[in-house]
């Protein structure tokens, strides 16, 4: 983060101008608590959209994927305790039944209203307890409305996830905002979770488009959990130009970078949150591999390591196993010669040329178990790098997890 | 298996003629107990191996490599306690050391002699302590110690291995034998433990590595614990043609199919009790994928499901959850449409059209709590077909591997 010019702010959502947000208690969940929220802008603005790659996909991530190319798309309906997945030909009806209700309440087309839902899986929503909730959570819906609206989109999270930024574009203040939810079924091959960004930046839909999916790619695709991609993954993104900036239209333009290094920073804190709260988890490791042959082998050596069960077991035991760790980089796909590689566990020089190093491992073990600790791959065949954000698999995560 | 003339026996690797096989307390094990195994051909055999594909291979995995394909081999030597992988150039020279010290006492030259290792990664061979039980070793091996020997391979099994069947081949009785080890750091990708069979068939070389490779990729290629490939697996064969059969040379030949078969049932049965015996596994689950496009895709959307970390989890709580079953066939890569998968769970119909059969949730429930349970996913989409092994993931699975 460019620290002299992008500022951390407190708020999600609503920090920039123009939103407004809220969430009630719709009566979806089985044990009550809030769960449908809404974010509104009360201008014309653009949107951007990153979902899932699984092929079987929620009747949300469906709907969104065919309006979020609107002109003028104004508002995000989100619920949670209900997946509306698996659900057959009703799901793409309620889906729309979402739209239709909250554009009815802000007087929109349906099509002007993106919906998501989280939850369970394969049980029909419940629409009319959605229909009867969404007048009151539309005339609720408030400019310091962000932080209900990050409550209710929780579902196994133990915490809000909100982050805001805010920087000066030719003189204007300019912020990004945003929440995120997700703590288990996350795997980074996509937006990984549901996370909602606004900004009141004036930028063309591509540029913004382009800016959101960059970012994505940079933060949510590098945080993973347990390696299952979930059905309804989903990253929502609302730009509609309060703050008054010369408009940017492209990336070459004054001001793009700086959006887009915005962007970059309240995904990134979002995506650090989610693994933070990841089910069960009683540590977060980045696992960074460099010296790879490309980018690509780093990627894959880095995602075998940090979705080895054995290694993420390993972790919660505060045993750095270095063979796990050099074993999983093995089978990743990567090019990996086991005679050329280091590992160093925080500061720590625990493996040179595929050997553990005498002494080391004591003070490896220390770092491992820390709350937060660092992984370094060194590979030693060229200049490729990549890193992730994961966690540990621990006792809590399966007993969780034994049924929904 | 043609159960009218290929029977099971006991026994294991000294069930077939002219082979004799021990096992000894060489002090590699920190706790004592059996830790070096070795199985002896009395005459001339050839072999077969199928080994990991993990690019972090242990060293003895280099030596069978280079030697399995010569034209006497005659012995395995195998110790547990010690996987002598991640021991850098020293790694070599111990298998090298192994081969040799077994060579010596029985008369072969090195390169007759088979070495494999299991254990602890990372931790150089106590080779002198292989050499000192070496001669103790051969002079006990015996023609009823195949069962010592399948005890000296164990590592976190809870049980030894072994499945032997005999049938006749032109009124001249044939025998087949195996054992095995493995209970953890297994995934369906190539041989996934260690696997040892004999027979007594006089079959020529090139036929029986074809004949291996084939039942090796039909059974213990098929099988999957945690997704971890190990640096060690692999799968020896060794056959002697004690039997006195016509000599079986190729695909066509008389009595390859069945001696194929056999081998089959041999590992077929060894793969089962791997499986059976996986760390802290509570249930066995047999995931069948039917009407996939193609095999390929089958197999993806199987080795996906039995993966899935959530899926594991609920299975270990007796819970079906057939939305994270469709979800996980989702993102395995293979071609899959949601409103088209049809779910069983043991004979109960589960899903239909991507939709959950209204009352089936009880009975399926039933089903998921029993010890052994088998899932059939249909695409219908096409005619591909694959069968995986897979149990479930426990708590006691992760307390386990929190260390070493």
């Amino acid at each position: 983060m460019n620290e002299k010019t992008i500022q951390r702010t407190g708020g999600g959502v609503t920090a920039p101008a123009g939103f407004r947000a809220g969430g009630v208690a719709a009566g979806i969940k089985r044990g009550g608590g809030l769960d449908l929220a809404l974010v509104h802008s009360d201008r014309p603005s653009v949107a951007a959209g990153a979902f899932t790659t699984n092929k079987v996909r929620a009747a949300p991530v469906g709907w969104c994927r065919r309006v979020v190319g609107g002109r003028d798309v104004r508002a995000i309906l989100a619920n949670s305790g209900n997946a509306n997945a698996c659900t057959g030909g009703q799901g793409g009806m309620d889906a729309a039944a979402m739209a239709k209700a909250a554009g009815d309440a802000l007087g929109l087309a349906p099509e002007q209203v993106l919906v998501c839902s989280t939850g369970r899986i394969g049980r029909a929503l419940p629409i009319e307890r959605i229909r009867r909730a969404v007048p009151g959570l539309v005339a609720g819906a408030a400019r310091r409305g962000g932080r209900l609206a990050a409550e209710a989109i929780m579902t196994s999270d133990t915490r809000s996830k909100e982050a805001a930024v805010r920087f000066d574009l030719d003189g204007v203040p300019v912020r990004v905002g945003g929440m995120a939810k997700g703590a288990g079924m996350i795997d980074p091959t996509m937006a990984t979770m549901l996370a909602f960004l606004t900004t009141d930046a004036l930028v063309e839909r591509r540029a913004w488009r382009r800016l959101v999916r960059d970012a994505v790619i940079r933060t949510f695709n590098r945080i993973s959990v347990d390696g299952d991609m979930s059905t309804n993954d989903t990253v929502l993104a609302l730009a509609n130009g309060a703050a008054g900036n010369r408009q940017i239209r492209a990336a070459g333009d004054a001001g793009y970078d700086l959006l887009a290094e915005a962007v970059r920073a309240v995904c990134a804190r979002l995506a650090r949150m989610i693994i933070e709260d990841g089910e069960g988890a009683s540590r977060v490791v980045d696992v960074v591999v460099e010296g790879a042959g490309s980018d690509s082998d780093a990627l894959k050596a880095a995602r075998a390591i940090g979705g080895s069960q054995l290694v993420k077991c390993a972790w919660s035991g505060g045993d750095p196993n270095w063979g796990r760790v050099l074993c999983a980089a093995g089978y990743s796909g990567a090019d990996v010669v086991a005679e050329r590689m280091d590992l160093d566990v925080g500061g720590v020089v625990l493996v040179r040329g595929g050997v553990e190093v005498a002494g080391a491992m004591a003070a490896a073990r220390r770092v491992a178990r820390r709350r937060e600790f660092r992984l370094t791959l060194r590979l030693n065949l060229g200049e490729g790098r990549a890193e992730i954000w994961t966690n540990d698999l621990t006792p809590e995560y399966v007993v969780y997890n034994q049924s929904e």
